[in-house]
């Protein structure tokens, strides 16, 4: 049977030393939301349910097109990155699930996997196909494009490979499919682009088919890269209008670090839950591009406005709300297992800074035209210093209340890094 | 009886001194397309009838929130405005309407103003509503927004304020509405953004719901300014979401200035075409924001490639494609009907040189992924100078060979400068 | 004699509500910190000493180009605007000096202006020039530029003005003088780059030689507006290149919202630190362009990252580090009055957010490359709710807790509308 | 003896068939010149003597951080980058010399590489240091910088490196040092900015102390990637800083995709000019980051506005003005010799418009302020249609009149693809 790779024991113990600070420093928050009419119970157990995806590709070291610089432990395959995936879930306990990427986490034995997950309390969140890069002995190239190639072949097989996925997935007990297609061009006149998205449509109608009748299928838009000149699914208008024209199992998946510099993506939010095409989320953070850096780690507030946006929703009730969220980074400079648990707490911290905006109030401000008393409702929310409810939280269901300095205790990346043989190579010398 | 503003020999005088170089370039142009299988005569008859309307407000010397500094001759009311669209369309013979923007250009008799445009060769294009600013006496302000006010009675004001410019545009022979509002927020929270969009699509179903049979409504989005954090319409995905939710009279604009950074304008054109959704284009240029600069003036190359969709369109026989072409541009440094005549020119080239693109040979290169040879077909069209063919164009048409000068010859400014008394005041003030 | 303009009772009473929370949670905060080694004192200490300066024009109203909307009770004069600025600091004791701008705040008096300040327990910060727009009678226009203009009579009128600026500003105990000027242009073209930066240098220099010797010339850069192809002083590179030709008494001045988008403005700051060459800051926040917005409403991260340097170079003891700090902001829907209180109050939490990050954790994990760590640090601060100790600083001042309850509880606006009569017309009609 | 890559006669053939067009052509365009005051043979001479220096590495296809997607016939080593090269040079005779990457391009015998490169017909241009990536072996890792690192052995060994690049540029009679650094950081505290850039100087300040009197070392900005939250050599006015600090031999060189979005890069190319600093260019083009498209191919215009500020300063005779040339760009979708066969020509192209602009008549033109002349002037000169010249110049030099089409007619990719063996791999795998 498989134990959980850190010593319970090491969590109790470093949650010994803090444990009476946590309770105190909880009382006390709990007194100054009384005075603002919240209930800090409701608060914790709406984020103790609260959970976050952890992408299997995630916990090995990311790269640029000019280097890789792998770190120690890097995992070498699937079960790898699972039992990564396992130890951030153990200290944070807020990602449940794992999300894998095909064909990189092929393996032998999806029985085997989905029982390591499940040994591990862990599942699988949404498949993720790769029809943007070639994979060796594949006959078709995806150079000039994949979903929306001119060449009908190639069209096929990146059709295959999606179907290929939903099978995958199913075994797994995964439910949706994320499509992102690299495909666009870096010239203009290159792609003809009415064609190349009828293309598109063709070949996600012949996805969508092959869809089970519980799963979603969500569209990723990307404004540029790899594509330096256009993309097929550009933004969230044409995002839409595919999933508008491909049913309702599919919807618009929201990736902060795909937009044209300055976008509002909050407004962008609203727009795809008032349309009922909101998919859910790929959380990262970004100052220039599709940097992938850690969630909130440049903007926490504009992380923020998007959970204003989502517990809104949620607490209008609005008809078919139900958001799918995963972390989507690229850790090139730091241990990706403590990115990601940081990661993990920060979308927690700001769900919990969400659920305390006085939504009467703020109705009340806004009806007004107050903008004032409206603005500074979510700043006082923003402002609110959560952490010792994010640490009770974690108290309570047996996780790290410092996870990151449990995880530095626990020799867990030393041990990987014996165990596991560096990889050789990885990346660079392209300009 | 009207004459028209220029005295038509000096046009002909102007015009009589470069004859014989126009039609020399313009034989040679011919023998050079020839060699690429393009008949100039095709071309030509094509841009004579190409023509792009003119904003009454256009005529008027621009400013920014900092200040407005006023030329000579500045133009009183809609008549002066109308004198100086008809210098414009008689020097270049490419503006053969007007765009009036109410209330700024309200007048006691609608059945003189057309006369007088009937006298001066001119028609007019949509009509233009203003819930931006408030007028004095206004019952409701604007402050806090007009069609997606929180206030029914301030939306109703505004409803009834665009109702009123369709009423108008009919005594005109207008067939179009272009609504655009500065409705938005400048704080987070200041709106709730779902409900906005909300009151936005009630009120203008409203004014749908006036629009005569044969009218098109035009919606403008823009990503910001007047508001700075959020605007109700940002985007096109907004636009076309409205659009759609408003019927099939209606279609979304694009205006070249009102998108984020970097942008692909020309990527937006062709999904709207391919929606059935282009309403036409506020055409002008922009580095930085807003900029309301001259089109072309920046960035003639994406000027070029939105005309490349837009031929292509045409070339292919998309069903609807109708757009409407306006200048809306802000003269701030220049003589206004200097940028105005040269502006037109802009556009006028920029289509010539997108009608010359090979479109047989880009469908094959596109096809066979060949995209430095599909990029260098747009080039080499881009590359042509077709000034000659624009020359011997206006020559035919009895316009000036080379306008601006014709222009600066004919002493208009000066004359127009003595005869309307400078207008006291104007802008500054505001940081 | 001047009375404040606020009762102090008003003030009294409201925060005798507040006062018993207050010092619970500010004991509580000082408790959490002291966990962190961190002196609440010690932080309290600094941040009651720290102060923002009011620029005169922020208490109106502003506006965009496309309207204005006043409020009740809009400034008159200098006078007017002086009382509310003695509101502004009586309630947040914040804000003990005001930046005037000429010829805006021009009056009859200077003696009488500075005694009706030294009674308000205010003093006047940076003197502002206006050459971006004309006024009635001037001789020369600044539609073509006024420091950079190609004709001499107008570069000697600019030069005049500035230093009229400086003039007034001794009589009234100023010490700087902040020059920003609109000279650019809209086209390429237009204005030959190297010559008009050849000719700004020319111009500054004839005001460096006016500058008393305890005086201090700050340079404004700006990427665009009302220039909207080029600008003079662009960015800081430009802005360093003229400082260091003028001289130990020129510095630059950073204003948030007047940069490129994407750029790092932290990472500037520090250059201009490190070069010696920082005058200071005009705070505001902007997503867009240079939107002026209320500082920290959209960014509050980037507020404190940037004070997170300042904080940094007075701890390391900086040669000559001495930044003028200063609100420039346009308010556009709000009361004026209330933006600046609760934007004041924003610079002072994020100062004292700074303040509490632990630097020598921060130097050792920046030399040991532990960038998770390092950014921990950072957030850990800013994640802190300082709330009570702001309200406390304010009490142990006479300021109020809750400066806006109390503001609105004061009717100060209603009393000033009633008293200041509304302004004519008021922007518009420029598009 | 070593032999052109393409035979001279299948040029001399591919030429024959187009000469009588170009001859009538030239001679057209002759007279049109001539109308304008402009010697045609002026021009020519001019354009004929122009070079832009190839980067070794372009001749590879380049990637993403997604895929990479090789072509047939890569480049194996530097002498096959170098016979690449010279049929870059062969067919368009604008390509005269050669940037090499270390290590990259080490071999065993540099002599020999000299050799080879003068049968060729090519020289050595500017010499590319790399410290952005790990090689195998390194003692120290790049991942946490190079010449700014924190350790100094990291320090020294990328001074090392430096100073190695130098020797062998020395062996091959290059004559500059271009140095770009990845440095940087991810993360808001990772690195304290004022300390690394002084770590900078002092790196950078040894490896000047190796440069040899008669050569120039160039600084490279960026605003990110692959750091992307800062760099340490952001934008000019960093790059400026150190090279003032550095001294007389260092300057500024340009990348054009090297800005945050909107900036005006003619404008900065005009302030580096004014100080003396102006090192030269990477020319490319861009539409949302580094995109490392092929010169002028989204931007044409924006590139023209550069080389209208290199023209000026040539023809004012500013004292020391002498950039250097380079194109630097990836070639991810095109066959690479055939991108920068076509973006030399674009260079060229474009200097030979900006040779056309009147430059008296531009003068009068901002002295005047006439916006609208100034700005015609630029765009008449760019507008001209160069085609005939760049065909007579290359005609007169054995060049191919039409070097794409001959280049594809001379079978040259079939024969490499079959000579040289496909590298297995190529990237993938980072996200």
């Amino acid at each position: 049977m498989t134990s959980l790779p850190i010593d319970p024991q090491l969590i109790a113990d470093q949650n010994a030393r803090l444990e009476r600070h946590v309770r105190n420093d909880y009382e006390h928050l709990g007194e100054q939301l009384a005075r603002r009419d919240v209930d800090i119970e409701r608060i914790a157990a709406q984020v103790a349910a609260f959970g976050v995806a952890i992408p299997s590709w995630g916990v090995g070291t990311g790269g640029t097109r000019f280097a890789r610089f792998p770190g120690a432990g890097e995992p070498r395959d699937v079960f790898d990155k699972l039992q990564d995936c396992a130890v951030i879930h153990q200290l944070g306990r807020a990602t449940p699930t794992v999300s894998l990427h095909i064909p990189w986490d092929k393996c032998s034995d999806y029985s085997e996997l989905r029982g390591q997950a499940q040994a591990y309390g862990l599942g699988f969140d949404a498949m993720n196909s790769n029809t943007f890069s070639d994979q060796a002995g594949q006959p078709h190239s995806y150079k000039f494009g994949s979903l929306t190639h001119t060449d009908a072949g190639t069209r096929a097989q990146a059709v295959a490979h999606n179907i290929e996925c939903i099978e995958i997935g199913k075994a797994l007990g995964s439910q949706a499919l994320t499509v992102w297609v690299g495909d666009g061009s870096n010239f203009p006149g290159q792609q003809h682009f009415r064609r190349a998205f009828d293309r598109y449509l063709d070949s996600t109608r012949q996805i969508v088919a092959a869809l089970p009748a519980d799963w979603r299928m969500f569209l990723e838009h990307k404004i540029c890269e790899p594509a330096f000149y256009s993309t097929v699914i550009q933004d969230w208008g044409s995002s839409y209008l595919a999933a508008t024209a491909l049913g309702p199992q599919v919807q618009c998946l929201v990736d902060l670090g795909h937009h044209a510099p300055n976008v509002n993506i909050e407004l962008i939010v609203a727009r795809l839950i008032a349309a009922n095409k909101l998919a859910g989320f790929h959380f990262n953070d970004s100052k220039y591009g599709d940097d992938d850096l850690d969630a909130g780690s440049v903007s926490p507030y504009r992380l923020f406005l998007v959970f204003n946006e989502l517990v809104a929703a949620a607490h209008e009730g609005v008809a078919g709300f139900n958001p799918a969220y995963m972390l989507d980074q690229s850790h090139n400079v730091t241990d990706p297992i403590e990115s990601l648990i940081d990661s993990a707490e920060q979308v927690q911290r700001t769900y919990a800074q969400a659920l305390l905006v006085d939504r009467a109030a703020l109705d009340a401000a806004q009806q007004a035209n107050d903008a004032l008393a409206a603005t500074k409702l979510l700043k006082r929310a923003f402002q609110t210093d959560v952490q010792p409810l994010l640490q009770q939280v974690r108290l309570r269901a047996g996780a790290a209340v410092d996870p990151i300095a449990t995880y530095r205790a626990s020799g867990y990346r030393a041990r990987v890094g014996a165990a596991r043989p560096a990889r050789a190579g990885g990346g660079g010398g392209i300009v």
